[in-house]
């Protein structure tokens, strides 16, 4: 019989110059997976350095994170940039971090697209090509994560991308399989108990209840937490140690 | 009997978005290596990536060329960045050119740094191991393009970095070896043939004469032509027929 | 009987830092009015200055144009800000500007929107609305320039601003009233005497031809010649021309 | 008899787009004046706009806080900016300001350079004059802070500036009346009781005790606080009790 395994991811290295931001060091201990900013849309290279070091000291797995060079707003606002400009953004970012990467003696582990970037690649063919396209160019088998059912997972494969399916236990979902909008009541799960019950479900049992009614059928490799949930740590904790109870080894996609 | 060879270098790519800057497709031509801009003082995404192709097709080896993070001041004001941040930016730098350089289907040939952080580095020693030493950690073995004679190449030959010892035929040198300061009478050279003749015998006899009188004493493996001189595809275009009319080959030191 | 009279205005101040942009010097002559880059998409403290002052030398009425906060896009790639992010940052570059038009010994003339911005308050309401609003408070009493016919002038009106109806001779029109997308075959007017002849009848007939056939009605207060059209300072002159000698007066609106 | 009175100053608006820093809600209360980060070195359109209305209601008086161009070095690196950028750059964030202040039914009340830039118009002429020079257009009735007894206030007087000498209870002296550098060890007072004696001694004696013995003689006009002290707040509100149980009234400079 196959072990379970699931890997668990952050963003990280969000902090800008003199600006924290985040607790890297609270939730490391408990992630198998980073998703390192690249310092478009946060991060900064003495912050990139240090989070890779501190990643390294917990065995965490460190990924690209590539976002729009949008800093004032974090990434966060949709921008119309051209698939010539994401394309060239996208390695520019990647090749970066791994400058940091490989003098930190690790090796890069994956590319998650961060923030407005991301959810663009959810709806636009082109966005979505763009960003994984340069993924490939820059090594053909870097793992992508891709949101579990979505165009952005359809590009990814099309290009022969290795894919890392994510789903997120610490958001509601819709019926259809969308995430839920943050501006919906219930859309973020803020109870670490809850957060685990529905990460122990997605990983053991393939679904998840949608905030509208219904089941979602996903697949879940990766569970990515969300660290500016104010309870992140805890949450990230709690998801590990009850998907550990079940039997399930969190573990890196890269470390298998 | 050995064949004379000498690389040329200029910097390129230091357009920014809707910004042209140089003129890469004029000077190319006449280029063995190019430093080009990395996106902290000069350079964007698009244009580094244009740029290494342009390079790719006229046979010209890529060196990165990073510079302090002032985009408005393009680099040319002293920044008095810690050596810690000197080290993460470099490192930075190098990584956001590698993606281009290695898509492009080229490898890095040097590292040359720009405009206020290079002067630095001539008098500054913590500034010059800063920077020496992140182009170690990145690549041992890269070369790293340093004034002849200088603070700077004595810091990277104790680091055991490979050196090219840089001179500049389009300016004027004090007969103790520095560069005379752009503001003296004369420090700019804009005739091409006294560029090509100050280069012949740069490579030929290892001297040029200095400003003061006297003559300077230096080894010339690359020669610098400044791109932001009016005249400076001219002088690549003279400065290479003279050197080639006198035997010396033209070729990128890392395609020797 | 009335004079007739109408404003040219044109963008300036678009260089930055070392990079050049434009040709100021040459368009200034023929213009009554600019709209000038406050440092989010081009310009810097620099450059305003001395855009200021070259816009006195030549008595020509200074107007503020804010972007959106994307240097690298040069402010044209949509930006999905939030209302009180461009309320601010409307705020914050008509400020910035103000402060040279005050030492340059001149009075701020009016507002104008770039790029992106501007054609986005021309099908979003909010967006309209929100720099709309960041003009009304800062000078209730200051010119908005609007499209003619568009949302945006409906929007500007509402709040009571006074707005100057703008018009593009150099630009093609849709029978609908819209510009004609620069994909658009013949879009772009780059002819002087074209674009003259659509100048005059703009101002002395309320209308022009549409791209698609037809006429479009329109109410001209100000002209804008694209300053980025490589034929920019002949077409200025030759509209200006073509203008004073069908008896038109070009002037600022805000020296009438 | 006159009462004596003061000014309590500290530096706000420090936050960058999705980046908290410091706590101006909790230090408005015991302070007059602040000084408003203007968007170069932090702060941002929105903040600004936040940090006015939050001055307003706590009724402080709102000075400009002009910093280098650096933000990812916070304005804390020495920037070799020539004496025209230092200028327009002044100029330009000192507008930018007033526009949230005017509109925010304030009057700017002062200017106050920030870190490295206010650092080297201590020790440099040509920076200080650059700086006070534009303060001076702009408004030749504007309150400049400046260091009491240094350079930075000969120049003011020279220039005919109305200028409020500082003092800053929270950081060492050293007998020839310079500020004890950071690294220093005592250099940093962070007893709130230590700081509110020797706030009390500067005003109501005009002196306080060196680092390296004896006394300095100094004028507190306005006593800055420095908020990145992780105790400021309990300094701030201890400082101005005891200069209240002294007798001493504590305002803003503007506001008497």
């Amino acid at each position: 019989m196959t072990e379970m395994q699931v890997d668990i991811n952050a963003d990280a290295g969000e902090s800008y110059g003199a600006w924290p931001m985040g607790r890297d060091h609270e939730l490391f201990p408990f992630l198998s997976s980073v998703n390192l900013a690249c310092g478009f849309h946060a991060g900064d290279p003495l912050t990139m350095q240090r989070t890779v070091a501190l990643a390294r000291e917990h065995g965490v797995a460190v990924g690209a994170h590539p976002g729009y060079p949008d800093r004032v707003g974090f990434g966060r606002r949709d921008l119309a940039a051209g698939a010539d400009e994401l394309y060239a953004d996208t390695l520019y970012q990647i090749g970066a971090l791994q400058a940091f990467v490989q003098t930190g003696g690790l090796r890069l582990s994956h590319v998650k697209p961060h923030g407005a970037l991301y959810l663009r690649m959810l709806r636009d063919e082109v966005t979505a090509r763009a960003v994984a396209e340069a993924v490939k160019a820059y090594d053909p088998g870097l793992p992508f994560f891709v949101l579990s059912g979505s165009l952005m997972e359809r590009v990814a494969r099309e290009l022969g991308l290795p894919v890392v399916l994510e789903v997120f236990p610490d958001r509601a979902y819709l019926s259809d399989g969308r995430l839920a909008g943050r501006d919906l009541a219930g859309s973020v799960i803020r109870d670490p108990a809850e957060a685990a019950r529905r990460a122990v479900m997605m990983v053991t049992q393939g679904r998840v209840q949608a905030l509208d009614g219904g089941w979602v059928e996903l697949q879940a490799e990766t569970l990515c937490i969300h660290g500016d949930n104010p309870e992140a740590p805890d949450i990230a904790r709690t998801v590990r140690q009850a998907l550990e109870a079940e039997g399930v080894r969190v573990r890196a996609h890269s470390q298998r």
